[in-house]
């Protein structure tokens, strides 16, 4: 796994080659994780992990006048709380990196409309919290930033109402459903400092086995989740043993389920220091979430939030986050066409 | 301009600070644009730069079922063409960087669901084409991939009936609407070889200057593109007549008057070396496209066709290519929100 270093020659600079194997890069130095910032909705600060959020609030409006609005305060509020606990000014951020599940992603250029920071715009669905530390790690690693942030949310009420039925309707959810998250998260790069630190990462393909049924995500999801943490493992050479934690975004019960049978077929088994976001920040028994938790925002308050103040604490030392997107539009489904899905992951260190 | 450059150690590793003033970067070697393609439609097709295209096709399904399968088949056609004038094989690309206008960014991801190649989403609305060139070449000159692409795309017919009317609705016009372009275009990167080069890019800032007229978008973004030109030029020291050519993505007619006057306001001149694809793309007197092309397709298939032959040909030598994307959704016009708009630019040299 060491002897990837070599140093590879263009225009009289001598540039690192970081790459380890087929789709995992290694960063060339440390990219710590500053400043960091998980806010949240009432369903979620009621959840197993609601002590560990910065800011819970009751009001699904946020104080805007819309959920749109709202979902852009939740995500101003993290990026805003990150920027602070990071102990910098805003105008210390170089760029900011991020998304959300919206139509022409609205609830991420309305929030960093208010911030006079230059921003680079993801589409991952629920994958953009990896997607967004994965390039900002790059970026800074790369010697274009030295401090960097990476910002993503979701919200259950326009979640609701752009993918599946307005709320007002009362649909019924099948089993498999899951439950949007209310929720933002935001994160800091730089590169010096000190507290954990992003050390690779596992760019995701897409993948589509066919599964059309927009309710059942976390099933379509499982299978990219399986190709990206495979590469991750075939290319450092090691198995999940080796991290104390080994985290995907938002698969839920039926989907970290088909992860843990994919991964059984080759004989490798994800032990209890696997889980998955979206089971736990809600109490999937008493909750009514069916399936579990989704949304960009899941993975990214449940990141910033519980397993980063974990890390901080001395918990986990290696946490490999790999979040899972579902890239379908309602007119996709409408054209009957299946659910392609991907998965980025990154290794954390303290 | 010359003296930023700075090893910072992190780590141990030396890496170069690449960073020129406020937003600029210049990347540590050239990144060279060594394959190209751009596909188009019929009405793309038979204005003043259609015989810049690779393809043109006539059928507006692109022999697809629907409209936003054509769109990923055109993109699908530029991306694979490109790999192919590269010299290269699929399998020799190690990651591609894309998205589009459609929700969700169906166009992209259903396209990008046929390649076996790692993939980062973005959505920077019609600016896609240079912040997918940009962080493609800055994960390249960082050590991430030796060879990586760039795709976008836009679709006239899904456009329309995404962000304004279904077409059979036969909806007027105003005369500061844009033609959003039925074309794509690609671009594969890599760490060494030859061909244009990029070798810089600004980064944008997300600008709403209080226009909530959707239909005209090239007043909304053209304080976009005033403020990143003028960041290019602050941070690199330099002034438009530096440059052989400064091309803006689809402020079309009002746009790109709305610039000229801004930078007339500090004094400067942009002179006959500024252009716009949105005004190249149409002959706007006879085709019927109001104040000029706009879409993520336009210009990108203006940059990977006219301007990269002519590069290629010793036509320009110095490009400064700034694509400007708005960033409103349906539902935020809806809502009562004006429009933020944002400018991407890289520079390319021959």
């Amino acid at each position: 796994m060491e002897n990837y270093l070599q140093n590879i020659t263009g225009g009289g600079i001598k540039t690192q080659n970081k790459r380890v194997g087929a789709r995992t890069v290694k960063f060339g130095r440390p990219i710590y994780i500053i400043g960091h910032a998980a806010v949240a909705g009432k369903k979620e600060g009621q959840g197993p992990l609601g002590d560990s959020f910065d800011i819970v609030c009751d009001d699904p409006y946020f104080a805007q006048k819309s959920w749109e609005k709202a979902e852009s305060e939740l995500q101003r509020q993290a990026l805003s709380l990150a920027v602070r606990k990071s102990g910098l000014a805003e105008r210390d951020i170089q760029c900011v990196f991020g998304g959300d599940l919206l139509n022409q992603c609205i609830g991420t250029s309305f929030n960093m409309r208010g911030f006079d920071i230059p921003f680079f715009g993801l589409y991952g669905a629920c994958s953009t919290m990896a997607e967004s530390l994965a390039l900002c790690a790059a970026y800074v690693d790369g010697g274009f930033a030295e401090k960097a942030a990476a910002v993503t949310s979701s919200h259950f009420c326009t979640a609701e109402r752009q993918y599946r039925q307005p709320l007002a309707y009362g649909a019924q959810r099948t089993p498999t459903a899951q439950w949007t998250a209310t929720a933002a998260g935001a994160a800091v790069l730089s590169s010096g400092g000190q507290g954990p630190r992003v050390t690779m990462h596992t760019t995701g393909k897409i993948l589509d086995m066919g599964i059309n049924d927009t309710n059942n995500m976390g099933g379509a999801m499982a299978p990219a989740a399986y190709d990206t943490l495979s590469a991750f493992f075939t290319d450092t050479d090691t198995a999940p043993e080796d991290y104390d934690l080994i985290l995907t975004g938002d698969l839920a019960k039926v989907g970290s389920q088909v992860l843990r049978d994919l991964f059984s077929q080759d004989g490798v088994t994800l032990g209890n220091n696997y889980n998955d976001c979206g089971l736990m920040l809600y109490d999937t028994e008493k909750q009514d979430v069916h399936a579990g938790g989704s949304g960009c925002g899941c993975s990214a308050c449940v990141l910033t939030g519980h397993i980063l103040n974990g890390m901080r604490g001395g918990r986990w030392s290696k946490v490999l986050f790999a979040a899972t997107g579902a890239l379908m539009s309602p007119i996709s489904s409408q054209q009957g066409e299946t659910i392609p899905a991907i998965c980025h992951a990154i290794l954390i260190e303290a």
